[in-house]
C-alpha cells in the first residue's frame, strides 16, 4: 500500500521513539517492521475500529506470527479484567519477552496496550497506531499507559514508552464529527500553553481544520505535537511542567463527574474546562478578558461547545467535584492558569471567591 | 524497641537504596520513618505472618496514618485479583502518591507488595520488611515485582525497586525447618556461582547455621546478599549476568511441575537443581566430580534435600518440563553451567545426551 510520510518528530524518552504523521502509514511494512522487537506480534484493537482498519495493519505485518484480540469498545472495559485477557492471549500465542504489541485504537485501547506491554514478562515492546484525534495530538505520545479501578480513572499504570507512533491522518476520515472536534480540543490546548504563534496559525484556519484537509492536518498535528513532546521529554514523570498538559482538566473532570460520564466527551468537556481555567485567569487579573474571547471563538469556530446548558448544574457541586479530582487532594486545590497566550502556570495561588463566581457564572447563576 | 543493626549494603539501582541486616529492626521506628515518602502508609502482610510481626511495625509507625490489609496465606493468591483488592485498600484509604507501601512477608508478599507499589497512581514507594529466609537472601533485593497469571508464574510484573530493606533476623525464630533450609539453598547459591572463598566458610559453619546461630546468619546473609547485590546492580533488567542467579532453576522449575507445586519447597527444588547442573558440568567436563561431591555434602549439612525418590519421575517427564520453562522457549534451551567453584556461565552449549544422562541417573534409571 502507497503511503506519504509528511513529518518525523523524535521523543528522547525511553530507547527513543519516532512520531510519524501522513497518510496511509499504518498499511505500509516498511513503516512497521523496521520496529518490531522480534517476529512475534499481537495486534490490540476493539470492535469498531478493527472492521475499519485491521486489514491493512495485517498486510503490513505479512510473513510475522501475529496475533489479534479485537476488544469491546468503551472506557468502562479498561479496567484489570480486560488486561488480564490481553495477558491469556499472549501466554496462549507463546509471545516470548521479544514480541511487539500493537495498539490500533483510540486512547482507551493505546493506555491498555501500553500498561500490558509494561507489564507482560517484566516489559515488552509495543507501537501505537492511534486511529483517533485525540490519541494521535495527545494520549499516545509521552508513555502515560494506565488502566481505571473501581475508585479512579488510571489509578493503575505505568511509564512506558513506545517503540514507534504512526499517526495516519487517512483514519481520521472515518471520526464522527464530535470525537473529531474534542480532539482539536486537545490540539489548540498545545498551542494555548505554549505556542501563541501556532494559536494563530490555527485561527486563520479552523474552517480548512474542521473540514479535516488533509494538508493542514497533518501540519497542525504536527506542530501541536511538537509541544507535546518538548514537555514530556523535559519531565516525564510529571513533576513539573508536565502538569501544564493538564489546563482546563480539573474544570474538566468535575464536569464529567457532575454530569455523569457520557454526557460529554472527554476534549468536549476540556474545551469548557479551558474557557473556564481563562475565565479565573482573568478574574485573578492574569490575562485580559479579549484573551477568552478570542479562545471562546477559536473553539466556536471548530464546532466545540463553550458554554454548560443554564441551570442544570450548581456551582457548589462543581467545586466540590474540583476537590476529590486525585489530583486536588494533596495539599489543595492546584490549578493551571493562564498568564498570556502561549504561557501558562500551575498554582495554589488564587482567591477562592474568584473560583466560587466563574463557576457561578458558568452554571447560569449569575 | 531496641534493636541492633549489624551490616548495611548499599543499592545503586532505582534512587539507590540501604539493605539492613540486624535484630529488632522492623520495630525500629529510627529505621523505617527516614524511608517514608509522605505520612500515609499501608502495611500488606499475610494470615501467618501478621499475628507474629504487625505489632512491632505498627508501633514503629505511630503517629502516621497507618492502614493494613491481611491476605491469605500462599502462592496461589500472588494474582491479579488479590492485587485488586490491595488497590481497593488504597484507594479506600485515600492514599496518594506519597504514600508508602510496607510489604511484611516472604517473597510472595514482597513480589505483590512491589508490584502494586509499581503500578498505583504509576509507581508509589515501598519497603521490603522480609520475614523469609528467602527472601532476606534474594527476593526482597533488586527490583524484580510480579503476579502469577493462569499461564505463567511471574508473567506480569515490573523492575520497581524498593527504598529500604529491612532483614530482621530476630523473625527468622519462627520460621519452620524446612523453609529456614530452603532459603539457605539460595544463600549458598550466591557462593557457588560467585565465591568460592564465602563457599568455604560457609562449609566450615554449616552446623552454625542449620543452628540458626545469630552472629553466623547475620554474616552469612550480609556475604550472601552483597552477592546478588553486586550482580543485580551490574545488570538490572537481566540482559546478561544475572542469569547466573538462576543457578539449577530450570532444573528446580522442571521438578516442581513434573511433581506438582507444593512437593517441594522452591528453595529445595533450587538445591537438587543446583545439584544437576553440577552433574552436567562435570558430563561436559567442565568441573571434576569432586566439586559435586562437596556441594552435596554442604546441602545434606543443612539438612537439604539432595536427590529425588527413586522412580517417581522419567527423565523424559523432566526434559519436557525443563523446554516448557519460559526462558527455555527463546532459540533453545540455556542452562548455567559451572566451570570453577564460583564460576558459572550460561550457555546453549551442552550435549542433549549428557542433559538426557544426567536426568536419567537422578530419577533412578541410571
Amino acid at each position: 500500500m502507497a503511503s506519504r510520510l509528511k513529518y518525523e518528530l523524535q521523543v528522547d524518552l525511553g530507547d527513543g521513539y519516532p512520531v510519524r504523521i501522513g497518510q496511509g502509514l499504518i498499511g505500509d511494512r516498511q513503516q512497521i517492521q523496521p520496529y518490531l522487537a522480534g517476529n512475534q506480534v499481537l495486534i490490540v484493537s476493539n470492535e469498531r475500529v478493527a472492521p475499519l482498519y485491521l486489514a491493512p495493519v495485517h498486510s503490513a505485518l505479512e510473513g510475522l506470527h501475529t496475533d489479534t484480540l479485537i476488544l469491546p469498545d468503551g472506557e468502562e472495559h479498561k479496567n484489570l479484567g480486560t488486561l488480564s485477557k490481553v495477558f491469556d492471549t499472549l501466554a496462549a500465542g507463546g509471545h516470548r519477552r521479544t514480541t511487539t504489541m500493537l495498539a490500533l485504537g483510540g486512547g482507551v485501547i493505546g493506555d491498555m496496550v501500553g500498561f500490558a506491554a509494561a507489564c507482560y514478562q517484566r516489559g515488552v515492546a509495543f507501537i501505537q497506531l492511534p486511529t483517533t484525534l485525540l490519541a494521535q495530538v495527545d494520549s499516545s505520545v509521552g508513555g502515560k499507559t494506565a488502566v481505571n479501578h473501581r475508585t479512579g480513572k488510571n489509578l493503575i499504570g505505568a511509564f512506558h514508552q513506545p517503540a514507534l507512533v504512526l499517526a495516519d491522518t487517512d483514519v481520521l476520515a472515518t471520526l464522527p464529527d464530535r470525537e473529531y472536534g474534542a480532539g482539536l480540543a486537545e490540539l489548540v490546548k498545545h498551542a494555548i500553553i505554549r505556542d501563541a504563534d501556532l494559536f494563530g496559525w490555527l485561527e486563520e484556519r479552523a474552517d480548512a481544520l474542521r473540514q479535516r484537509e488533509p494538508e493542514v492536518l497533518a501540519e497542525a498535528l504536527y506542530r501541536s505535537v511538537s509541544i507535546k513532546i518538548e514537555i514530556v521529554a523535559a519531565d516525564e514523570r510529571e513533576a513539573g511542567q508536565r502538569a501544564l498538559l493538564n489546563l482546563g482538566h480539573t474544570f474538566a473532570h468535575a464536569l464529567e463527574v457532575s454530569t455523569g460520564y457520557g454526557t460529554w466527551l472527554h476534549g468536549e468537556a476540556v474545551a469548557i474546562g479551558i474557557l473556564l481555567a481563562a475565565e479565573l485567569s482573568v478574574r485573578e487579573k492574569r490575562i485580559k478578558a479579549d484573551l477568552v474571547e478570542r479562545i471562546r471563538r477559536m473553539f466556536e469556530a471548530l464546532g466545540l461547545p463553550t458554554q454548560l446548558p443554564a441551570g442544570t448544574l450548581s456551582a457548589d457541586t462543581l467545586r466540590t467535584a474540583m476537590a476529590t479530582d486525585k489530583k486536588a487532594r494533596d495539599a489543595g486545590l492546584q490549578l493551571i492558569l493562564l498568564d498570556a497566550l502561549g504561557e501558562a502556570t500551575q498554582t495554589l495561588d488564587f482567591q477562592e471567591r474568584n473560583l466560587m463566581l466563574t463557576l457561578e457564572m458558568a452554571v447560569g447563576g449569575g
